[in-house]
């Protein structure tokens, strides 16, 4: 419900829900990932954002390996539940391409053709 | 490939992407929903934001009902185009539920018991 103080994530087929990183000081939208039952507790308890990777197939703490991590600020969840925001200090660039943010292209329309744009 | 200028949206198994709605003016991370092919290209040939609901099995624009609806200033794609950004205008309050934002819900812990706080 709506306006329930109960938080109860509602995990979809494959135990999955979304989660959407912002920059605690930009707003800016950093990455969409997914977090399982685990990777939820763990993200809460130690503070800093882990995942489930559904091309590895494994838990992973954003970081482990770049050193790149997010620290969680703020957690919040959707009406429905189905999704999490995770306002976080990010350590370093939140792409593993080393853009700050995923979202570094922009969808455009010219002369009929859709193309990206590189923004940042 | 990162830095592909082609415009390839990853559908998942159920020929959906995720799409995160910002306000343009405030940054803010308004709502998480998901798009098929045919919402997204509704959503670019209009100019307003539709999903597909997969709780009622339809296509919809958002707003249609409410009025609230979404009118998208630029669209991005992140690294493995596998989530939308969807940078918007909306003409009211994005959640169902009245609020601005559908985030409107902190998680929070005490006495080792985890509820939600309404944050705006």
């Amino acid at each position: 419900m709506p306006n329930d103080t109960k938080f109860a994530p509602r995990w979809d087929a494959n135990g999955l829900i979304t989660g959407v990183v912002t920059d605690a000081t930009t707003r800016e939208v950093l990455m969409v990932a997914h977090l399982n039952a685990e990777a939820l507790s763990l993200t809460r308890s130690t503070g800093f954002a882990h995942f489930w990777s559904r091309s590895r197939g494994k838990l992973w703490k954003k970081g482990e390996e770049s050193g790149n991590t997010l620290r969680v600020i703020e957690l919040r969840v959707d009406c429905d539940q189905d999704a999490l925001l995770m306002i976080c200090e990010p350590a370093g660039p939140a792409c593993h391409t080393g853009a700050r943010s995923c979202f570094y292209r922009a969808v455009s329309s010219q002369d009929g053709d859709t193309t990206l744009t590189v923004i940042s």
